[in-house]
């Protein structure tokens, strides 16, 4: 007899396991249901409406329901909404929203797949108020764009400074709008860490948003709103987007297994404690293969892997399960970002020993057009060099270096692997010793301890505290800008003038991208200085640390007046 | 005591070995000898002073003998020769190329980066004229480009389509020249397949290079080149790219042993066979992870690594090997070919059982500004699904897919391990399931048997034998164009159409990219149609194909007018 299998939810994780259930069985009765208009859409590209990038909203919607019918037999039902699984009698209620009526479907196989919802805290007076707006899918993003463009809006406040929240604040930036961006933590995007986040963030002020970071949405009004700090800052439509909840409640209704984190609870094959109950995409908590515990990943990636796993399951195909490892990102006007695996504060959260490199390579070779710096961070395990994460930022594509070491994850590969690695070259791409053989080779010299460094986020401190910092860049680059207090050997010059480098105390070095003073650490090494470090990032990164701190605090402190451009 | 180390070459292997060196001894006495006046140039981007992309040629130098004697104390001479080894002895003898006086220099350790000559042959009639150029380095781009200004020239033939051919015929037309391009074999790009190499040449030949291929040059005149097949070309100048060949007679007249590639022999480290002596770069002959055999690979990545190991093992410093892969990519105008690994062609000469498969998705999801095809073959071991090589062209940013892949093949990947592979997603940058998951996933099925295929190149013949040849595109898509001989039921209308496809003869079934003639084929499968057999690469595939074939054969007896764009 042929399987009945029935489907909650039509995005992403529902509708690729429909798909993936149909092509391993012709003959199986699949139904899928979708609580709102729409089934397949991209939600990713929703902010992009905001823009006119994408112009008609209906092109947001991939497929419809009669191309589910006729492309795979697949019945979509939308606007319809399960109310109620009947474990024991394997039935669920359904809602047609449009007639009203309620109805039982029996299953052979159920999968959930409900999503997850914005969260919006009933905390902050006002939060219901009309000019409130959270974005979910392709209704939320056409009504706030119709709003905006109705009443006239100039000034729109997002709230939460996520991959959505600065996608949204991007866009409406393009459409000529007023953007504030109010952040409860001290910096944009938590996947990245908090120095790689700066260059970012730089790039989100210059082109004209107003970042408010450690602030926190307190009052919406009419015109405008009000954060902790008691700021009041012009703003007619207000976006929330602080996060997503897992939508379990159907699940815990019917006394499936929720985990620690929120999520629902699922094995190997994403089944849920119920046999024949599958769970998969934002719903779930799924497990960190780097972390080595639960965690929750709403992203699209990993919601079709578990998607085409689940519909394997089904049909006693077996799967393969490498945990999560976490990829993203995202384009912030002429800057991208993109990181994969865990940052500084998820590894100490984890209780994972590691250490890390900062290089700053160009993203191809200096002569091209459109030559410029990229900003790769690469993390990794100590003692054994195992590959924990990494973090690019630039204009150019960092997302391919992001991408080799996602690779690399999930091949259990180390920074010792990787200075052996062969990517594809020419000047206009990349340059022959790219990013992640800079990394890995200035990582593997770390952790043979060939030279010692310490990253621009100490250097304030060590001018506050007046260490001996030597500037090793040409005198004309000096000149140019500097650390308040740093002495200029040129290393050119270098190896005539060590008697003015004391041998009683540490000596920091650092050039413009960390590369000639790491070439005078190891001379300065070779003639018995044994306490010199490298300032890993040297002034590039120090610039870019210390800009966005300059917006609130004494930058002139540490760094004479410069535009690091 | 320490040690006087002498490298011949200051290019690439040269110059990296010589810095590694310093790096690891601050006492060493370091000498590096070049022929030419330039040590550390750019030689992968020459081809772009063409086109005045890099307009003042002393750019392309990226450092002068001074920065070598100030940043890392090496004596660099530049203009000097090294014109014999005693190996006894441990001395070289060398010639100052600019006093004519020759002298002898002692050495502890000797480094051999000498680098590749470009092949001038001969039989070629003319071959020796003036208007005749080979690139090797700043000095001879600038004769050319020199010659060409001067004389106002305004036809150019290249000879060779490789990197390099190609390079120089696309910055000639960027400059307003009429370009040939001669290639002896038929089709350009060795590296690419030849179905991956159509795609590539439709866009030179849509930018106005004249190709002509299977065709080699024989004579050269002073105002037209003569080719085997009698054909007259116009070209007042001409340039020879047509390959290097390893500069080993300095090797060879010291008795050091030659591989039978060509290239000097070295081990794990390096070292020839004189303990004494190491070689690095274009000159020697390297071993291939994936063909376990020896190969030459001129290219910089690699002479990186090997200039760092020798240097290292110099100094005792245990080095890995992996061996090369070989991964590059090239922009031909707007379109972008990396590749990595062995091709179709390679995997055949090493007697490797391989299958492979070809999936075309967007480079970035559909609705954003830019996003096009990206044809991508990934190649794999049969039966142990170890990847072992890809090849990715189109208008994006095809390069991050080859360098995920040249990771996987470092790593001793197989497509199963790509199907969990969590790469960076979002709407810009790619698309949920990318090149890589997808054709790792279509990979699996194939060794599962889930399903059959042929590539597009066995299409001609079957539509030349008349095969059954379903097109599950929509009718409006067939109205635009299909296979002359296909049968359009759309996927939409399949399984209301089953009766219509016979059971007794095998049926091929496309679409546009192979995505629903995959979906069509399953659906087939599981209503009892055992002969059914996907067209991978589809519509899009074949026309890329039969475009190029178009301009000598008949291309309208396989498919209707159309344009695939």
């Amino acid at each position: 007899m042929s399987k009945k299998i029935l489907v909650v939810g039509g995005v992403a994780g529902g509708a690729g396991t429909a798909a993936r259930a149909r092509r391993l069985d012709e003959d199986a009765e699949i139904i899928m249901f979708e609580r709102g208009p729409h089934v397949s859409f991209s939600n990713c590209a929703l902010p992009y409406h905001l823009s006119g990038v994408v112009k008609d909203c209906d092109d947001l919607v991939l497929m419809c329901p009669t191309n589910f019918a006729e492309q795979y037999n697949i019945d979509a039902r939308v606007n319809n909404e399960v109310l109620s699984i009947d474990r024991e009698a394997k039935t669920v209620e359904v809602k047609n929203l449009k007639s009203g009526e309620t109805y039982t479907e029996d299953y052979d196989k159920l999968v959930l797949s409900p999503g997850a919802n914005p969260i919006k805290p009933q905390s902050i007076k006002g939060v219901n108020n009309d000019n409130v707006f959270t974005i979910r899918n392709v209704v939320d993003i056409d009504k706030l764009n119709t709003y905006v463009e109705e009443n006239d809006v100039e000034d729109i406040a997002v709230i939460g400074a996520g991959y959505i929240g600065i996608e949204i604040a991007e866009n409406f930036i393009h459409n000529g709008k007023n953007v504030a961006l109010v952040e409860a933590m001290d910096q944009i995007l938590q996947p990245l860490d908090y120095d790689m986040a700066q260059i970012l963030q730089k790039e989100l002020h210059d082109n004209g948003v107003n970042m408010i970071l450690s602030d926190a949405l307190t009052e919406v009004h009419d015109d405008h709103i009000v954060v902790e700090s008691g700021k009041k800052i012009d703003a007619e439509a207000v976006v929330l987007a602080i996060g997503v909840s897992p939508e379990t409640e159907l699940a815990e209704e019917a006394g499936l297994k929720i985990g620690k984190t929120g999520g629902i609870e699922v094995n190997h094959n994403y089944v849920t404690s119920d046999p024949d109950i599958y769970a998969v995409g934002d719903v779930i908590e799924v497990y960190s293969k780097i972390a080595r515990s639960k965690t929750r990943l709403p992203l699209a990636g990993p919601a079709q892997r578990q998607a085409r796993a689940a519909a394997n399951h089904i049909y006693n195909i077996p799967n393969k399960n490498n945990g999560v490892i976490g990829s993203s990102v995202i384009r912030a006007f002429d800057y991208n970002a993109a990181t994969t695996g865990l940052n500084e504060k998820q590894l100490k959260d984890a209780g994972i020993s590691y250490d890390f490199v900062y290089v700053i390579p160009t993203d191809k070779v200096g002569l091209m057009p459109d030559a410029n710096p990229l900003h790769f961070k690469l993390l990794y395990e100590v003692p054994t060099g195992k590959i924990l994460g990494a973090q690019a930022v630039g204009k150019g594509n960092v997302d391919k270096r992001i991408d080799v070491i996602a690779t690399s994850i999930l091949l259990d590969a180390t920074v010792e692997d990787l200075t052996e690695s062969e990517l594809a070259y020419a000047p206009l791409f990349s340059t022959p010793r790219n990013a992640v053989n800079q990394a890995s080779l200035v990582a593997t010299n770390l952790i043979n301890n060939r030279f010692r460094q310490v990253p621009v986020s100490k250097v304030r401190e060590l001018v506050e505290k007046d260490a001996f910092i030597v500037d090793v860049r040409e005198k004309e680059e000096y000149e140019m800008g500097h650390l308040v207090n740093a002495v200029n050997i040129p290393l050119s010059e270098l190896r005539e003038r060590t008697d003015e480098i004391p041998k009683d105390q540490p000596v920091y070095l650092h050039c413009r991208s960390a590369q000639r003073s790491y070439n005078a650490c190891l001379a300065l090494q070779g003639r018995d200085f044994d306490n010199v470090i490298n300032i890993s990032g040297s002034f590039l990164g120090i610039c870019c640390y210390e800009y966005f701190l300059d917006q609130t605090t004494d930058r002139d402190k540490i760094v004479t007046e410069y535009n690091f451009e």
